[in-house]
């Protein structure tokens, strides 16, 4: 396998991230030095799945002390963090990033500008490096639930791409194919924004990984007609009973999964799961603008007047879900338990 | 309502044919005169639905006689059947269009070939004709079925383009409202040619009924929250014991909306039903060319060398379905006896 792709990381000053609103055409890598900058990136899907987003959101609250040196440092922090939180709702690892450099500036308050902005690069450093270390673990892990030979389903994009590097449901595939099980993949392309053609196709074809792209509406029918071993998929937040929100068509796979017995797995960090909230119902979902659902490639496909939405995600039910994979262990339900019991694993591995 | 779009209709000795893949940005009808040009309309997705394609078929082969005047009308004849028959494999409609044909040239064999010309140019008129009446009388039946205010969700398009007018699923949105029942449509795009968006929209925001467009994938997302009163689609052939091949994420839509106490409603003219295949398993599904999923608007979406699957068509099982509506009466399950009366009855009022 070739070296680790990481679509974003800290270089000097700045954050240079590879804007996935190009590929596969064209790789262009952005260089951002503002929280404003890193907020539009966000919000505009140069950068897009949940662990990635969170470790940008850490670098635009990290940069923020450079602009308006007239208004005290708090203040600078505190409108950077407002900025970034505002960009997307439905990805936890976003505002637990925040939360997390908030924790760490509140640390360091009082102190010299530059050893603030220094501790907090440092923070954001650790944010990515921690990201890529739970990808390789649940990597490793999760390649133990596919049988050589396995096809494996997944929808949208849960890969390096997604993350600091490596990948949470594509880091499954690669720990699989590293541990000697060769696999495949059937990559549902994931309209509108076409995560899975797009991005899921070109970081596999990279590694030299075997798949074949569908249109969303072809998985029940692969599904029902044996031949796919598994689905796995990442997420934006799950639940602490569970409930897994993640982009929009994973509810639909999980349901034609379990209708024909074949396993569902949600592939993610403990940075995803979200204790704070019970249930699926409490996790806000983005709808974004219709507009990116009625044209493509800037070609209208539908008649003039006619309105569309675009809801990004869906919330699955704990009941369609075999087994959630994180860092910390392969959680089985009841999922309240293995949850909380992953969740504090990963907390006191970092005292 | 304004007066029923016609999308194919004879003129003298011509098809005339809108020409499905242009809509909705531009209204381009074409003018075939010969079995090999409506072949190639018919593969090439100018006209598709199955009814539709059926009534393509008969005027192919009514204009058989015209060309090669060196070999007996039964070789002219025979060898337009065999080239419109090649053009796809999953419509029953086309080959009961055929077959039909075939019937009236055995009983006109021999006659001068203007007359035989003229009785099977008044024959694929009557294919026509029927489809328009059989679709208006499925309107009239399946609008008992949706209660004022309904939010009917339904994919692909089955609506006027895919007949010979008025449209089958749309034909009962069609009946309902001119039974006084206003409904509005949920349509999911209907990747990768995009009959939903394009076609569906379209021809509803022309009769001025409410549609609004969603991806694929958000099918079971809208069937989970509730507010679809019921989902209704077309179909290319139903077996004799109910099991029904309908346009690929057909099955899925089944399964998620029986998960979610939708009805879920197949609306047919009883042309589509094949009584002589026994289940879904012995239906013939089409494959197409993976270029047709790789590119959009002419635009590549995923990276070289990377390959697709077009499989075009799925079967839903007759367990998902609620009902079937033809136009000879509302078939419940037991489906082996319903639709058995059904083409019966088609059969009989025939005679």
């Amino acid at each position: 396998m070739r070296e680790i792709l990481r679509p974003l990381y800290r270089e000097g000053r700045a954050l240079r991230l590879l804007d996935q609103r190009l590929l596969p055409s064209r790789e262009i890598w952005l260089t951002l030095e503002k929280p404003a900058e890193i907020a539009v990136a966000i919000r505009e899907l140069a950068v897009r799945g949940a662990p990635a987003i969170g470790v940008a959101a850490a670098y635009g609250a990290a940069f923020s002390l450079r602009s308006g040196r007239t208004t005290p440092p708090e203040e600078r922090f505190q409108t950077a963090r407002g900025l970034l939180a505002s960009t997307r709702p439905t990805a936890v690892n976003l505002f637990a990033a925040l939360e997390r450099m908030q924790t760490r500036f509140s640390q360091v308050r009082g102190r010299p500008e530059e050893e603030i902005e220094s501790a907090l690069i440092v923070e954001a450093d650790a944010v990515a490096a921690e990201d890529i270390e739970a990808c390789l673990r649940i990597g490793r892990l999760g390649a133990a639930l596919l049988e050589p030979g396995s096809t494996v389903m997944t929808h949208c994009n849960a890969g390096a791409l997604a993350t600091a590097g490596y990948g949470t449901a594509l880091g499954v595939i690669r720990g699989a194919i590293e541990a000697g099980r060769p696999v495949r993949v059937l990559a549902s392309e994931t309209r509108p924004f076409l995560q899975g053609a797009r991005l899921t196709a070109w970081e596999l074809a990279r590694d030299g990984i075997p798949v074949e792209v569908i249109t969303d509406n072809m998985g029940g029918h692969f599904l029902s007609r044996g031949g796919v071993s598994a689905v796995i998929v990442g997420a934006d937040r799950i639940a602490a009973n569970g409930d897994t929100a993640n982009k929009i068509g994973t509810y639909s796979l999980a349901v034609l999964a379990k209708e024909n017995s074949v396993p569902f797995y949600v592939a993610a960090p403990t940075t995803t799961v979200d204790l704070a909230c019970p249930e699926g119902s409490a996790i806000p979902i983005e709808e974004r603008s219709s507009g990116e659902v009625l044209s493509i490639a800037g070609q209208s496909i539908a008649p003039p007047g006619v309105t569309a939405r675009y809801v990004a995600f869906d919330v699955t039910p704990a009941r369609y879900i075999t087994a959630i994979i994180t860092d910390q262990g392969i959680c089985r339900p009841p999922y309240t338990e293995s949850l909380a019991r992953a969740v504090a694993s990963a907390s006191s591995g970092k005292l």
